[in-house]
């Protein structure tokens, strides 16, 4: 099949434009709907410090990747990655050891932080140990570091590899559970003191498309998926989407759109209240102590207890 | 199994709160949520004529049947039934004669409007006539008819047996295909000049409830789908959304309440707008000439050239 742009071989055929595009016309238009993402929501602005969170995990991978060749040359703008290892034995070590290979490649500075080294126990303990779901620790505690480690940092902005698909999956999941106040915390660009912005260049991108873009260029993908991910509602949503997609092509830049039309509404239902310093910790929290330290304590109070 | 409630025989067993029910307590509930729908949405007030479409099918009987238990004997509101004949060969006639035998041992006036009489064709002959789907045809008379005949009775409001799942397909409907405006038509109590205000007491009662309802009162019960009935999106949500509810009772609620939390930002997004008459027949419609004219003409045209 030729590409609907030129004379090459088509290497992926895109359905919700219904094209077939070359190896050079696909990469073009991917990055072009990043470029489109970055610009409408002024995600990299100059003088911006990018703090990329970096797994090592396929989507992240490419982000960096994407990152560096569209706006690496850019004399105002600094990357750095932050990659999180949570402690899960066989599945976080081979994905460290990418984050760091690529970081390398593209000379990019990388920091790698530990559960163990920050909170005493990686996260297979803290699994034996605690009462909670594993998602439960990892979310609060992955999220914690790499909020703390970008702002210690000095970056500016924390960049997410959340593609089309996981976006309109939480969209939908938070809509479906009549959770419209954490539908509004999807509103991109939100400011809050203590928070580094979070921006999602991907969040244009269809999960395959970042696939197709790791194999043309070649870079390292880890496929496996964390031991510990069960989230069954998410994945009703997330199958539903995909048989949905898979018959009605476009439907998930539908959802995005019915959420970005929404967004001045949203705004105005949730405004940004101010976040308190944590009593314990200093990092920033809605309550008195930040959900980490409560975590925290309750896992030391486990382990003593064990003693 | 006991009555949650009570020491009698349960008759149905309520997923989304875990209760069983016997038939006094079912009835009970059931009513409960018509009237809590009812009073929230102030849909039946003193003084007012309410119209019901009444189609016939088990959803508009029982209808017309709850609302005559519930308010027959206020003095201050007067109940009329108007049924659309379409002219749907086998498949119409046997509900016109259901909706003719219930308003007669209600004793609630009935009217019945059909195509034919008005459009000079029935929906059989519309369909082999035009190029339009049945649904189209079909959609923008039976409104047109309903609304008309409403007004021109005197009702105030329009009761339709829109139920919950009816309610909730549509809502997360136009949420998939980004139509937020379209959204905005299901917030309820909206006026617009000469179209009678449309209420939906079943807005808060799962079909299947629906189902319950006409068997423990023996209403008659037509389970007869439309021959012309074709809606594969729709179809796709109701079947995800009926998975969705029986993993996780009560997630069509969650959605409804999405959708009411939504309500004072879609009403800013989307204030009414005037409608005009129409330049041929005086109907309102948001253009210089309405739908149901527009596709009249097409029809006559078509009807000509056979000629």
């Amino acid at each position: 099949m030729k590409c609907s742009h030129c004379n090459r071989q088509a290497v992926y055929y895109q359905r919700h434009s219904g094209r077939h595009l070359c190896k050079k016309h696909f990469i073009y238009d991917f990055e072009k709907r990043v470029r489109y993402a970055v610009k409408k929501y002024r995600m990299i602005e100059s003088g911006d410090k990018i703090a990329i969170a970096l797994s090592g995990g396929k989507d992240s991978v490419a982000l960096t990747f994407a990152l560096d060749r569209l706006y690496g040359e850019r004399k105002d703008v600094e990357f750095v990655a932050i990659t999180i290892d949570e402690g899960i034995k066989g599945y976080r070590p081979p994905t460290v050891e990418i984050a760091r290979e690529i970081t390398s490649q593209l000379g990019i500075e990388h920091h790698i932080v530990s559960f163990k080294e920050n909170f005493g126990m990686a996260l297979d303990e803290m699994v034996k140990l605690g009462d909670k779901k594993p998602c439960t620790y990892c979310g609060v505690f992955r999220k914690y570091l790499l909020n703390r480690t970008a702002r210690e940092l000095g970056a500016t902005k924390l960049a997410t590899a959340h593609n089309l698909d996981d976006e309109t999956q939480t969209i939908l999941l938070n809509f479906l559970q009549a959770d419209i106040e954490r539908l509004a915390r999807l509103v991109p660009q939100r400011v809050q003191k203590g928070l580094v912005m979070r921006i999602k260049p991907f969040r244009e991108i269809y999960e395959k498309e970042v696939v197709v873009y790791c194999l043309l260029f070649d870079l390292p993908m880890d496929m496996n998926e964390c031991p510990y991910s069960y989230f069954p509602v998410r994945a009703a949503i997330r199958d539903f989407l995909y048989d949905f997609e898979n018959k009605y092509p476009g439907r998930k830049y539908s959802v995005m759109r019915s959420f970005e039309t929404l967004i001045p509404c949203l705004k105005e239902m949730f405004p940004q209240i101010d976040l308190n310093a944590c009593e314990k910790c200093g990092e920033p929290t809605p309550k008195r102590v930040c959900q980490a330290c409560v975590l925290r304590e309750e896992l030391e109070r486990a382990k003593e207890q064990i003693r």
